[in-house]
């Protein structure tokens, strides 16, 4: 049999996020071989940067028969391009918030030159549904990641939509509440679905309703500026109704965002991704009921609404490896 | 040269409205070589309405040189269904008004097994411009219909989004006002973007506006009951400044929706389809200011805001013949 034609069995998975950079190296299933990471910070050039990742990525590549044996590499980073396999202007990252990077480019060149891919974390994780996860075999769907922010990544006819430009995919921008009450978003517009329904948007809405109101709640036995989201679910849990009320606001503004976004490519699901999501049912119910309740008779009862079939803490990495075995 | 490899340099197009169903024979340029009509109405069953189609439609396909040289056929319908070529329940087509009508299948069977493809008229619209207007070489932009309703053809990758189901792209029925202050619409929900800003919307507005204030206008000269947006269009040519306000309202509302467009799918361009962009500049500049002083930063100044390019009488023919180029 020919050397050349030996099937490449794994792809590098490499989940690029603020504080650590962590490599896996995984199978067509979906498992991770071998896993490696790096702090992502601490470094003050891409390059440095590049070489820190290499400096641990070769033996785990190693581990698993060398170079040969790897098809592709899938990147899920910030404000990462598509297109360009660029990350542009990231805030959060040392070496790369005011400038380019062609950080597929440079992981291509240090790889032997095989395919390296990038896209930003949310579109990482749509892929990862639809290559392992719960959108397996789906076509038409939408991840909406709730954490800190609330990111999405759309995948129409099979395909992720990157848009014209490569940014396509921002569902936590759109506009929920119009003029000069809605709330502002770092984004620096107002109004913006993230700004309710992230984790920080609900820790939002708790200091708000303990601040404007006198009702009763476990949350006033914390320090109110400092309340999170799992807080606010833990109350919830143990009756308390003010808590309650706050995650059914959540789930009722991202159900009526949901009915808008049907409008748009009528997904076959929705699947939610983070953390806020171990809530469960606390907020998954006022979401499938306000998007039933909200959206256009077409499409009513149609959509499965899902929560992400990819394992936490590998999720990620998962996610920027499938784009690796779209890659050409 | 073998007969059998002729190339076939036409397609059909068929426009299929509530009053009169036009048919086009039309070249790979664009130019309508033949056409003819019939109504829509006055047929009892799909097939009485399909053989009184072909009656008139087998000559004008003798005129091009038989159907030896029709490559397929397009049609543009209310409520139809690109998966499966069929009308469902489409509520002003008597003959199809409480079921679902296998169209497609039923023109390809008469006219020799051509592939013939079916979807909506916003859809058609939508690959009219990718392939004859000003969407050509570009592979994300999205149509906005604003007729009688608000309706829109989105393509993604140079695809047009169909959704898990056939009936993605109702962009006219995403909600721009939440709560009980929206406007009712047609589709039993309220606030949707087709209560303002459809032909029907600006009449609307303008009524309101009559009733509502004791302000001086051009438009007290006319029956409120009746006014249309070519009223109003009129009257703000002449300087109007109420009926200025009605359409600096309508593209404000429009430039907003189509910034969480944006957010969706990054289109290269959005491109505004029917009578009312007749208005010009009237609609078009408050709808690009809307757009800009709304969208998130990464799509400011990106997106073009174009009229479409279609010959206005024979735009929906033309839309719908486009589908036949698609289909294999």
């Amino acid at each position: 049999m020919n050397e050349q034609m030996t099937q490449k069995p794994y792809v590098i998975g490499l989940d690029l996020g603020g504080t650590n950079s962590v490599f896996g190296i995984v199978d067509a299933r979906g498992d991770i071989k071998a896993t490696t990471a790096i702090k992502t910070g601490g470094h003050t050039t891409p390059e440095s940067y590049v070489d820190a990742c290499m400096e641990v990525l070769l033996p785990v590549i190693e581990q698993v028969g060398g170079l040969d044996k790897i098809k592709a590499m899938g990147i899920g980073a910030p404000n990462g391009n598509y297109y360009n396999g660029t990350i542009e202007f990231a805030p959060n990252l040392p070496w790369a918030h005011d400038t380019v990077v062609p950080l597929a480019q440079m992981f291509s060149e240090r790889l032997g030159g095989i395919p390296v891919g990038l896209t930003n974390d949310a579109n990482a994780a749509a892929m990862g549904e639809m290559v392992y996860g719960v959108a397996r075999g789906m076509k038409d769907f939408i991840v909406i990641t709730l954490g800190t922010g609330v990111g999405s990544g759309i995948v129409v006819n099979g395909q992720v939509v990157y848009g014209h430009d490569g940014f396509a995919g921002e569902l936590g921008h759109v506009t929920m509440v119009r003029g000069a009450e809605g709330r502002l978003c770092g984004c620096g517009r107002t109004g913006c679905l993230e700004t309710y329904c992230s984790a920080t948007g609900v820790a939002r809405t708790a200091r708000e309703l303990l601040q404007n109101t006198d009702r009763p709640s476990l949350l006033r036995e914390l320090d109110t500026e400092s309340i999170t989201s799992l807080d606010v679910s833990i109350a919830a849990e143990k009756g308390d109704e003010l808590a309650k009320e706050i995650y059914d606001f959540t789930g009722k503004m991202l159900g009526e965002a949901c009915a808008d976004f049907a409008a748009f490519s009528s997904p076959e699901a929705f699947i939610f991704f983070g953390g806020m999501t171990k809530a469960g049912e606390l907020i998954m119910k006022p979401i499938r009921e306000a998007y039933e309740a909200h959206v256009m008779k077409p499409f009513r009862g149609k959509a499965q609404f899902l929560v992400s079939g990819l394992d936490g803490a590998s999720a990620a990495v998962l996610g920027a490896s499938a784009i690796g075995w779209e890659l050409k």
